[in-house]
């Protein structure tokens, strides 16, 4: 055993760090100047594509990307681990780095089923940081928990498919600059079950792409945005599908794994910083008489974060080792695991730290009420905390 | 020991209930339509004032005042808890019956403390439903939850009081209607601990009164908002103090007691509509083949929820009569007891709902993430829980 | 809405406290002498005799019956809820009061379902104290919160009744001075789920009882025992059947009422005695150069209990009140609920006084161990907390 | 990072587990007979002799060691954690390995701060399994939370130390195997806090010393015993110090930590027994038509014992790592944390085990109740978990 980093992840962690302090946190309050000038929520400021620009002269730049190709090196789930734990910790960090859900999951099926036509149209410029993408699966009208509940159809017609279905969640789909959404629906509903959904690519010019309405969470209206995208007639070519028909099912399962290392670690990163702002909190609050950090409660609070979050970035570390070293597969119940735990852990260690903060906990003036909001969909986006305690249990039950 | 309600209040919740039904909640979509015409975060939409003609011409209104007054007939705490919980249901209740906070916590201590000048130029339009009011109390420099460290002064300077202080969620403040401020400070910061603070009447259009800001509570503006305001150098004639000079502490202590039964059962009416819809929720959402409702998970949240709910009923209800029979000082332990339960208890149920409804429960298409925000607010306002378990505490102690 | 007490539930419970401090309190150390110095775990020492008489003579005798007999006045449940947690305070004081289980259930359903000669010849002795009895319903074999699981047979047999079978957890089968077993079984296992059981009295004399052994709690051997016992082809008259035939399931039910309001308010009983002892230590033990009262994390542990005593307490009163007016069927949301409650809230006390302690809260030094054993096995008995809360959960779908 | 065990310590495992399968778990049930053969709770029966022989011919013996001596290879932390986890799947195994508390944590200690006399006359047998041995620190009378608060004198006359206290809890203390203990005291009451204790080795059969009784724990009588002693005018000679006047503090410092890797570990192997047996029981057990593995709550169980043990084993040995490549000192965060984590892992997961088990579960019929009753002490035992928490919270404010 070793729990130290490879000393490829050391030297990245460290450059990372570097940018957080000279780069990305400084640009949180430009950040917030641009957004308020432009009046738009779903504006793309100027510094966000400087940071992109001085991540990527860093050599900062698709680090998420398990897999060599063409255009990136390939680094470990377990070297990347740590350094998505740092970009959970400013909510600017994962777009500078080009390694921003949900582009990260497609870039990589895209990596991974997509053939070279497809790479070089939609790949490459997701790789570039040039355009943006969406997933869309999840469907207002079915639990999502249950994929074989999807009602969305990809009719095979001559040399086109026809997709109609209304999804939502499809996160990203707001920006300007979200140009692809890749679509689950089924191709053939008299299979069996898992055999019926196909992926295909849907350009979100196409005829027919109907962008409903934007969701809001928890009263927050994300940048990026939360779809909801009616898909009503829409025709694309056959060429267009993602891997094979009936496909979809196996395709969305291997999109999970390394997504959930880096949502996971950004959870993490999440709550480390809540720890942190709590920490400086009770040090210079002061009630009856002496800092709120000399209270027995207040340390407890302290405590059982660290203990939570240590033990919650251990066990992620050890879901992405055996994805390294055994499959996605067979790591199957850490993958779950980390799952329940990294959202829970970080919503736990937020709501500490509001109760720190008081009033200023929940507004505005600290970034913990919108990180609550975003962690708080973590328990429900990808399945909730629900079906993957059934995965664990299942699994376990089988040893015996 | 007797449980049913007394008949006066058995038929007010009758009608009550009714009035919901008939008016309340169609009136919901009526809002949501005025509010968003508007353009106006802070409108104030006709639909609220038909529904508080309708409520007044029914006589369900001022139900809130334990005091019989020259305008109102006075209801026990024990009798207007039930109804306090109905109001919990939907958010134009309060208003609609002239029991929103923070007017009816400001009321009651004009009742109690007011001359009959104050009473005459403030409470009456005030039960008359005709303006708003405000309650500046909280500061956010310093941590509220001990009353020493207020910083505001109020300074006696011939025939009036000069206040300079800052401070914030003063909600209500920002709707047009608000016209009056009761504002705590210090008029002697060399007196005893407890008899340093007063309040005095603030009117909002007095010189000096700077409106900073409004906070958000997570991503949700409030419609009569939670203002930040600068108290700069105004002037009030000294006749605006409220009670005695010395006497804020002891007016504001008294303040609490029916306001925290109103807040617990609006609480707990919140927790009795979101469990409502979770059932809803559960019996037609249908995953793995069956409905959720019939999952061993799914049940055990709804068990534990009418369990909690009823529990936190009760210990309001208790404190209520403890209230009524043996005087708000008595009931200290209870009043504190339910101000940690009932938000506490609100927070679980609600959710719970909201993993029961997946991406619907965090969105806008349902209440219960704005409820939630709502729910989280309380275990800060009006003293944390921590202080509330360290006052049972001592008293528990005190026994031994 | 009335909180407080019936005057005759008042005089009860002033006599009653009377009798704990004068009489029940100091024997504890006799009976702890009187015990060691038999040297027979299953010894009935004199001590408990004296008390008994001395209720008795008191009029704190057979408080537990609700109905009116011959021999009884009858005491309402919500009458004798307060009486029954001031008897949780010491394990002595239920038998002192002829108010211990099974004794109380058995005499309960005897008066309910017995004949004139049943009654003459076991439930007259159990109302004087002459007897004890147990109840034979739970099977090692079988998962017994699903009664449609019992493998015991009650064979019709000419004019006896034939059983077969092996039960456990026949509490109060290892006191010589247990006469008699009312035992379930099947008499028909071809009729409908719910008439397949019967019940019948069993002499524990009768050829063919064997008792196996008695099981332990943690570590602890009940002085009445926790007995296994197997019937063995054992004979009874026709006539010692308790009830119809076919009725067993309905007389289990009807038995459940009022004992799990004795339980429950004995556990509230058991907490409020854990908390005041949590209460002295903290005062009278010193860390870091206080008392650890002033820490604020007993402070935490203190008021949480004190809350969560208050509402187990409450929600039983209520359930009590509900049985007294609307019946034991249309309060059996509120009775789960308080099978669930009770239990857990005592548990959560009694381990906070345990880590007050320290190494004494583990041991025999403090009665909390052993305190916390008995309150564990309630979560088990008369149905597992699941059970209960699928009970709820149902009945509260059910409204929607 | 590398999360699989060493070449060394996976050879180690594979033979432990192979040892536990063919004598270990055998020998429970002989053990059991000859235990109750002997009618003497303190018995030594002839298997434990057996299964001792048989670890050392085999290499299982004294591998707890982290130093390396004259009579041992030394095994880092690290390797030995997953073998201490092995050994707490049974109450036999530590003692059959010779890694059994007290034991090991004297045997360290005696290692590092013990003269050549007193290595030879104590550590060799002691590492020969031929004798045992007990630690006196924790008195009755005061909080053992505090080091400061000890009160037993060792007060040097001349060419002796004269001690003078009152010990509990020295465990191994009534086995008729112990012959040393290893005392701490005050020699210099007057010195500064952390110089004031000493450590004497006083053999048991000193005049003076008083053997008061044993301690329960719940019900159950530990073989070994918890023993209350009294040391009454104990004279040993001078020699007998253990390391210098003043080093008392020290030294029991550096006991603590691998002492702790120890006990979490065995704590972890404790978990997963009961998860284990939880898993058979409900795959076995059938309620309402199904086995019970089948329901949502009973999988949720499994789930969340699942998630918990892996992330308390992964912290365990996180903890040990850094102890082997940073030292005890720079790891104290972490072993302070597993000294929380691991116990109140397992109390939770035994008691979802006790849960399915029903009645069986509280009962002798399962080890459940009764590892409960000890994993229960290590939340006091080495400081209780509130000390632990308030160290933790400490070193992270000093970050900030």
């Amino acid at each position: 055993m070793e729990f130290s980093l490879s000393p490829k992840a050391k030297d990245l962690q460290t450059r990372l760090l570097t940018f957080m302090d000279e780069y990305v946190y400084p640009a949180e309050a430009v950040y917030k100047q641009q957004m308020a000038e432009s009046g738009d929520p779903h504006f793309h400021p100027q510094i966000v594509e400087d940071l992109k620009a001085e991540a990527r002269s860093q050599g900062l730049w698709n680090l998420f990307l398990p897999h060599k190709t063409e255009w990136t090196d390939g680094l470990s789930n377990t070297d990347y681990a740590p350094l998505a734990e740092i970009t959970g910790m400013s909510h600017l960090a994962p777009e500078a780095l080009n390694c921003a859900a949900p582009d990260t999951g497609n870039m990589e099926i895209l990596t991974m089923f997509g053939t070279e036509e497809q790479k070089e149209q939609w790949l490459r410029p997701l790789l570039e940081g040039e355009i943006r993408s969406c997933f869309s699966m999840t469907e207002p009208a079915v639990a999502s928990s249950d994929a074989s509940n999807i009602e969305c159809s990809i009719t095979p017609d001559g040399d086109s498919y026809v997709i109609n279905g209304r999804k939502w969640w499809s996160s990203g789909a707001s920006s300007p600059r979200c140009k692809i959404a890749i679509v689950m629906g089924k191709t053939d509903p008299n299979a069996s079950p898992y055999q019926q959904q196909s992926m295909v690519l849907v350009p979100l010019d196409s005829p027919g792409v109907v962008r409903v309405r934007d969701l809001k969470v928890f009263g927050y209206q994300d940048r990026e945005g939360h779809g909801e995208i009616l898909y009503d007639n829409v025709r694309v070519p056959a060429t267009n599908l993602l891997g094979e028909e009936g496909g979809g099912f196996a395709i969305a399962q291997s999109r999970l794994g390394p997504g959930r290392i880096h949502h996971c670690m950004r959870s993490v990163g999440a709550a480390e910083r809540a720890l942190s702002l709590m920490c400086e909190r009770a040090k210079s609050r002061v009630a009856f008489g002496k800092p709120i950090a000399e209270q027995g409660v207040i340390q407890t609070w302290i405590a059982d974060s660290r203990i939570e979050i240590d033990q919650a970035r251990l066990l992620t570390f050890y879901a992405a080792w055996l994805m390294d070293t055994v499959g996605n597969k067979a790591a199957r119940t850490e993958i779950s695991a980390i799952k329940v735990v990294a959202p829970n852990t970080a919503l736990r260690v937020i709501d500490r730290a509001i109760q720190t903060f008081g009033g200023a906990g929940v507004s505005e003036d600290t970034p913990l009420a919108e990180m609550y909001a975003g962690q708080r969909t973590l328990r429900i986006a990808d399945g909730p905390d629900e079906v993957h305690r059934m995965t664990i249990a299942r699994r376990e039950l089988r040893k015996h």
